[in-house]
């Protein structure tokens, strides 16, 4: 079987790798009916984050099931199934709160830029859908893996309720389907902060009532002014650095809350600033398993359409051209199709 | 009058300063039946943090109105009442919203250790009592403009529900009234970390199941082990420090909370650690303001007895030795009666 393997700093290779088998009892192989590239695979791409080794890669995933161990019992093959990023048992004390991406046994899943993938822990992991889904469902299901389920976390994350003012930070996949977020809890007014027209577009097709295109100290003064000096009430955090983090927790109003989802690079966080601000943090990786079974029932019933952000799609084979479409923003994300 | 004054480290006298008088028509002038030391003055008082002039000191008090300026409505002369350590007109929309120490007009008192005090924004900071207290309680109610407001908050701020198990990091007295805070909210188990043998033992009469004296690794080690690995649900952070901020946050479950009242001095938190925690924060200067009305009524019906924290009282021209006391650790907490 071949499989997406990065090398170094913009070096993707889809090339010849061994065939995923069960290895656990509690595993499953599954057929990959669609894959992509996520925002924080460009991490290592541009050699922000380093690569030591050639590093299989992929963590989105939704596909049939081929297989299954001697000890899986919820899953069975021939199942259409979507499993998030880390798998995890979701018996133990994290998962049973909800937390699945801190699951006593979690495991990363990493090689699922191919067209087969092993997932472990496949009972707690993998969510069946009610049946195979139309082939026009297919991105949308892709994208609760992670990017809808770490936009719907971002949310949830910083207490979105119906009628409140939602400032998202960042127009990534991941903010996009953030704004979609807020708006189906209902949010009342949602300022999406963008610069890129197409971007602005489908934040406004997602629910987006403002777009404001300031960053750093403008973009706080325009928020500012957009709530009457207030400050929103929820703050969803899609990027990751210290400029974004710092321009959500001074939008957010005193008692209000920042979700934050992008993963922190470089951020430091003043403890005596933070105090004086009242703002409620809270984040992590999105445990999207808690969300699976809700958000799988939005997209089945045709409630929500988070498909929408893939605006590029390519064979499987020609993943190298989707990490740079993404890495020279021609595309907000890549769907991959085996 | 006399009042305090801090002239530098370890430099604290009760010397002759103006009458106060009505200002603003929204000021009230108040007798102070008792007021206190704050493990906060201690910050100035041992040159932690500077004191460029001599400074009027005290922020915590109770006590009869004197007089009320003329544009005051709802509190009148005669009325025994409490009031926050800051001063907040409880109408703009952070006060509305439960946040009145981050009003839009606050203002900090502090010339509260002295016989007369002028409140600014009087109908809006201060909450009379039902009638003049008996003698027995007023230190208790005395606790509820800020001490016990802050353990209140601090327990609020993490989120304590019927049947948590909760971590106190701190055995002063806001650590101290957030254990008694945590038991009235009904918390299963209440660990408290403390090491001197009089306050742990004022912790388990307000409510602590478990002792621990480990800080650091170790403290987080033995919480770790009580809680089979998981975590507590609620920790209730009152010191402020780099260490005891950290010890709070590796205690906590993923999904679990910190609440963070003690006023950080040099804590930096690092983005992407706090990330992988799960952990929700939320803290800041108490609104114990948003508190009263509820806390009077627990205090006025003998439901808490928060002034238990007080084994000190001074006249309030020995106020100088109530410092000492508390930075000596004699006293945990020195009552002053004018």
């Amino acid at each position: 079987m071949q499989g997406t393997v990065l090398y170094g700093p913009r070096d993707v290779r889809f090339e010849e790798r061994g065939t995923p088998t069960i290895i656990e009892p509690t595993d499953a192989v599954i057929k990959t009916s669609a894959t992509c590239v996520c925002g924080s695979d460009l991490w290592p791409y541009r050699g922000i984050s380093p690569v030591p080794q050639p590093t299989p890669m992929g963590h989105e995933y939704c596909g049939i099931v081929e297989e299954v161990g001697s000890a899986v019992a919820r899953i069975r093959p021939g199942q259409f199934v979507i499993g998030s990023f880390f798998a995890s048992d979701n018996t133990c004390p994290h998962c049973q709160a909800g937390y699945q991406t801190s699951c006593q046994h979690k495991e990363f899943v990493t090689t699922a830029q191919a067209p087969l993938l092993r997932v472990p822990l496949a009972d707690g992991t993998l969510v069946a859908t009610p049946d195979v889904p139309p082939e026009e469902l297919i991105p949308s299901m892709l994208t609760l893996s992670d990017v809808m389920g770490t936009g719907w976390f971002a949310a949830d994350a910083a207490n979105v309720k119906p009628g409140m003012t939602v400032v998202v930070v960042g127009d990534g996949a991941v903010g996009l389907l953030g704004t979609l977020s807020a708006k189906q809890r209902g949010a009342g007014r949602i300022i999406a902060m963008s610069r890129r027209a197409p971007r602005q577009k489908l934040a406004r097709e997602f629910g987006a009532t403002d777009i404001v295109t300031e960053r750093g100290d403008g973009g706080v003064t325009r928020i500012m002014d957009l709530t009457k000096g207030i400050g929103a009430d929820a703050v969803l955090e899609c990027v990751g650095t210290q400029e974004s983090m710092m321009q959500a927790v001074r939008c957010t109003r005193p008692g209000g809350s920042v979700g934050y989802v992008g993963v922190p690079h470089g951020v430091e966080l003043d403890g005596e600033k933070l105090f004086f601000t009242h703002v409620r943090l809270h984040g992590g990786p999105a445990p999207v398993r808690r969300y699976l079974p809700e958000l799988i029932d939005l997209v089945w019933n045709g409630k929500i359409n988070p498909g929408k952000v893939f605006d590029l799609t390519l064979p499987l084979d020609q993943v190298a051209e989707g990490y740079r479409a993404m890495d020279e923003r021609r595309a907000i994300k890549t769907l991959l199709r085996p």
